[in-house]
């Protein structure tokens, strides 16, 4: 109990638990290791409320590692107790959308299964938040930290977002924005997310966010063929996208070739 | 010319450019997606410069692909003339170790081609950003900007990963110290790094960084066994690895979730 560490997952114990990052988009985003481990696995676990995969993605990782994946809701992962039970007697693997490891509640389900004395493992997967730096050729290290803008719900409207891009500003630095998903795995949608955005500006009138500012969308990451869009703030809220955008980012200060990625990897307008 | 985008990738060009994410560990780290793509492509570059890979990783992927791999020096990816040639005509296919577009070299490479009218394509990997932090526990978004420490050369012993430091730790965030490799793929020691650090402490005295701090350090991130140590700085010192090290992460405040994992998956000492 509680001695148990990241590197005894080769035992001869009967219940493991491995976590296995699925990647961005469809089922061939998954890695190979992780794709071998599902394989080994007796019981297979999913979710879908932390990333949205392209739709029929659960049904063909199916065929490819032919067995079934019980899919759990977000209830389900935190309660923790379904893949626990199974994890104690067999090998049990939680396919996660995106990395495997980015949610709080996944976290918290590897620590109580080491502290029951259950090996566990994990496969990483591609997160949005290399992907989208990369596909928009900024460089990452000039990034601060990253912002989640939820749903708002009665009453519950944080400021956290506009303190976060506020602050990355200040030093000059970028801030990916993930857009919340919906149980069902609906995104917020860019006008949902830049209302929000607009409304706290107003509240907090730091002079962020402007109609002038720039900013970027990026969907279907991970697919062939990505939405990668940058525009002033102004025109972003007019324009039309055709995939479900995962995330928003606000340039801060940009070297002479980020404008030049940005330009060419997103169709920026011209910088001053 | 420059009027080709991201969403170009899938026409009737005869040359194209795809570059694939290795991820962090073996040969197995590659998506099937990526492993997939580079199957169809008729040329394939990769580099060693980046990030590190197990020894005899290339030689097995070019079984599993069934074909040649060209390994580049940083000079010729930099050059990016020998890529560019054959993309010109052919599919080629550039295998970088990690994530695929984390070099700015490398987003440089990509619009050079987009230039001259070459679709190009990304197809990510997992990268340690996302993996440290999801092997430590911690929360993703309470990181501040990454730093990398280089080597120090003649006269060359920059203070800006210090100041990176710092300035997350005042604001309670946590930073990612990446370290710099050599071009044979060895990275710095968890030595040098120490040194390197407390000689900048010294020199700045903004009291961030002394024996007491916490600081994490990982190692072959990405396979079954990751080593996954959090320590005093003071002991982290006199500590041996069984691993290369791949980074550092100096936690900035802790939330108690926080704290509690770096226990359970990094065996961190008590939190006073």
């Amino acid at each position: 109990m509680g001695t148990i560490t990241q590197r005894d997952f080769n035992g001869e114990a009967m219940g493991k638990l491995v976590f296995i990052g699925l990647g961005l988009h469809d089922e061939n985003d998954i890695t190979i290791k992780g794709l071998d481990e599902a394989k080994q696995s007796d019981v297979l676990f999913t979710e879908s409320y932390t990333s949205r995969l392209r739709e029929g993605t659960i049904e063909k990782l199916e065929e490819q590692i032919g067995k079934e994946m019980i899919v759990l809701s977000r209830e389900d992962v935190e309660g923790g107790e379904i893949i626990l039970h199974e994890a104690r007697e067999k090998r049990v693997a939680f396919l996660v959308p995106g990395d495997a490891m980015s949610a709080t509640t996944h976290v918290d389900l590897r620590m109580r299964a080491m502290k029951e004395g259950i090996p566990t493992k994990v496969i990483c997967g591609v997160s949005i938040v290399t992907a989208a730096t990369g596909l928009l050729g900024l460089q990452s290290y000039k990034f601060g930290r990253t912002t989640t803008l939820p749903f708002r719900q009665k009453g519950y409207f944080p400021a956290s977002p506009y303190e976060a891009i506020k602050r990355n500003m200040d030093m000059g630095l970028h801030t990916l924005i993930l857009l919340d998903l919906k149980e069902d795995g609906d995104t917020m949608t860019v006008g949902e997310a830049l209302e929000y955005l607009k409304e706290l500006e107003d509240k907090e009138k730091g002079d962020v966010l402007t109609d002038e500012t720039i900013m970027c969308a990026l969907g279907d990451v991970g697919s062939d063929e990505p939405e990668v869009v940058c525009d002033k703030m102004g025109n972003l809220a007019q324009r039309g996208f055709s995939s479900h955008i995962f995330c928003l980012v606000v340039p801060g200060d940009l070297h002479f070739m980020e404008k030049e990625a940005l330009q060419a990897l997103a169709s920026a307008p011209d910088f001053d």
